[in-house]
């Protein structure tokens, strides 16, 4: 079912890596005039986009009060007390981010500091469709929460009854989430980009999607929002030896294969005898699965690869860029020391993937598609603007005022330069 | 020549505040076609449209080892000095800016860490015409240094006489740029983003440039690099009171009108007689500056605006969110403490907006447009990606293992509960 590599030849490196092709040439054309007609028309474009791509549109486009409320009562108990452990290990985690203003004398009499200030609005997309992606709300909302957030609200597609999940409202209710929407697609984007007369506008837009969906935040980033982060179709690479169980290194696949049909999923080993036990166990456990079929699609763009060397696993690795790295064997730590592309790491056999997409405390938002070279997964400094400020005394500008005017002259900024001089000029002649 | 608005009502905020319009649309036909040949056909594109756009092109693209050495000599010893000066405070602001490893137990068993990890190949793009901007290979190199990124290449313009400017070549000398390229224009994006014959392929690409370059860096962003940050006209902020020495005020104006015909440039006070002292003085100055048609033309869309109280102009400061805001009134402090959108933040009458351009320590590649409400400045956090790591024991997975089973089995993802449930069943078969 996935393909079997042994020893490939370093020039094969670049196809074998390739990630399936996605067209995203078409998608602009679907999604830009949806984005243009919200822009102009603002609640009632919203509507008919909701009627026609998510089917009838819910008379109120917010979710009210006694929803959330109906929302909290309806999660049991156990998925609760989940959420809730899930809560405080991100908590934990994204606080620890924190930092605070550090002053830095740079020269005598200059005085430079750097404050962190939240994004004042933000918004988060929350998916729809057949499960109810409540860890999303906690991954996107609690640090925004953390970083003090003015309005963090919160756009998902209400099912065929008008509602949302419970779980969803939940995570929202403790997450600290001001507004819910139910408005899904790229519809969605498009209010929280531009605002309507029911949506606030915000200044960042976080979180997964189709392709319509991330079609839509790519052209809302040019001009007028941030957004988190690019992203494609969701990866793991699993890295085993003889020590691996080889259901562990299975199932691992198998919970990244079930995401969606087009996910990838890659074995890199160095004992080409595990192979044939880690695939054994991949068909027994994908039978009981009820997303075999989506699993199966996604195991048809995924290899098992025999390398000659851990150096050389660390290569591919890094060349791959993979948003999930489960390292899965005895020398894991010292394998893990050596990552320098990758989005999230798991270090021993005792740390699959689904830990770190609930409970962990590490964020699930992570890149793909090779984006782990240059991107890195959704943290606190995602809802935060650095402002530098720095404050100079009259020593300082009488010892440094000089150089800005030499500077300035080379760089030919006349006024520049006078902003200095006439600085100096004054002080000089106070003296 | 400045608009001058007194007590504005705040309906007709919004109007005021407006950034002078840019057409961007016709910027994407021309830039795509040229980013398509060099993704397809390498140097030889590249060369083409060098010598289409910026006149002869050079038999070698790639700056040698003599011509930096030269650079290095030609650089007159003032100038160095200078240079040598503002390294050391940029060097010192951004290295401060260095995070650690900081591991979080977050629940018994789970500990969660971030290393920050240089982003490997970045490029840099540093504006020709008829300025030498070696300030912008400092603020840009040296961060990419102190990360450790592995490539640090540059592309700039050649002047007529083939060269650079000896101030880049020496600014780049010092800051540990790896590779230096005479190529403007769009045409050096695309050969940054795709790579070239001659060209490394990088993973980020840095820089300011014209709307040709912004228009060409935001669409190797959608998929093939990463930026800094969408860019616009350069602008400033300044508040005066009466303690405003009114010389000071202008000057730091016409800094920023000097930049470009549509730089934006703003003055709020609270003081209406200072308006008349403060135009007076550009009116004077700007006889004197060699640049006073540039600045004459950024001034035509530059205002002064009267308010009423402090609160009304630091809530006008964090609407507009300007990329410089230089506080020059008595409670300067108190006001920066305010502060919610800006790049970044000049305290006191002796800070004037140069000193951050130079010498300060402070980045000066900055968010314009309004940017500032959603992106910072560039910093030390730009050139790395900052990967999670997590490790959970034995008793780790024992402990949460049935919570990832409840939130993945709500999430209706049965692999994902597995990866748990077969690890624990593994743990309970082997007591």
């Amino acid at each position: 079912m996935m393909d079997i590599i042994k020893y490939p030849k370093k020039e094969d490196w670049g196809r074998l890596l390739d990630r399936p092709l996605q067209d995203t040439g078409t998608l602009d054309n679907i999604v830009l005039p949806v984005l243009a007609d919200i822009k102009m028309n603002g609640d009632p474009a919203v509507r008919k986009y909701i009627r026609k791509f998510e089917g009838a549109c819910p008379d109120n486009l917010m979710v009210t009060e006694d929803e959330i409320k109906e929302g909290v009562r309806n999660t049991y108990p156990e998925l609760k007390n989940a959420i809730d452990r899930a809560y405080r290990n991100i908590e934990s985690f994204h606080r620890a981010q924190y930092k605070g203003v550090k002053r830095i004398t740079t020269a005598k009499g200059i005085t430079c500091w750097q404050r962190s200030i939240a994004i004042e609005k933000v918004g988060i997309y929350v998916p729809g469709g057949s499960a109810p992606l409540f860890s999303t709300v906690l991954m996107l909302a609690i640090p925004a929460n953390i970083a003090e957030c003015n309005d963090i609200i919160i756009c998902s597609p209400a099912g065929p009854d008008g509602k949302l999940h419970p779980a969803i409202l939940y995570a929202a209710y403790i997450s600290g989430v001001s507004k819910i929407f139910k408005i899904g697609g790229a519809q969605a984007i498009a209010a929280m980009a531009y605002g309507t007369e029911t949506v606030p506008k915000v200044y960042k837009i976080f979180g997964p999607g189709n392709q319509y969906i991330m079609a839509a935040k790519q052209i809302v980033a040019m001009h007028d929002v941030a957004i988190d982060m690019p992203a494609g179709p969701s990866e793991v690479m699993v890295i085993a030896d003889s020590d691996t169980p080889p259901e562990f290194a299975a199932v691992d696949l198998l919970s990244q294969a079930e995401h969606g049909p087009d996910s990838q999923v890659m074995l890199l080993t160095t004992h080409p005898e595990i192979i044939k036990r880690v695939s054994r166990e991949v068909k027994r456990q994908l039978e009981l699965l009820p997303r075999r079929e989506i699993a199966c699609k996604s195991l048809e763009n995924s290899k098992m690869i025999v390398l000659s060397d851990d150096d050389q696993i660390m290569e591919m690795v890094n060349e791959y860029a993979p948003e999930h790295l489960i390292i899965a064997t005895k020398n894991a730590e010292e394998l893990a020391e050596k990552v320098i592309n990758a989005g999230s790491v798991f270090i021993g056999i005792y740390t699959p993937e689904s830990a770190g997409d609930y409970i962990s405390g590490t964020n699930h938002t992570l890149p793909t598609n090779g984006y782990a070279k240059f991107y890195n997964g959704v943290n606190l400094d995602n809802y935060v603007k650095k402002i530098t400020f720095q404050q100079i005394t009259e020593e300082g500008i009488l010892n440094s005022g000089n150089s800005i005017m030499i500077m300035a002259e080379a760089e030919k900024l006349d006024a520049h330069k006078n902003a200095a001089g006439l600085r100096l000029k004054y002080l000089r002649k106070e003296k």
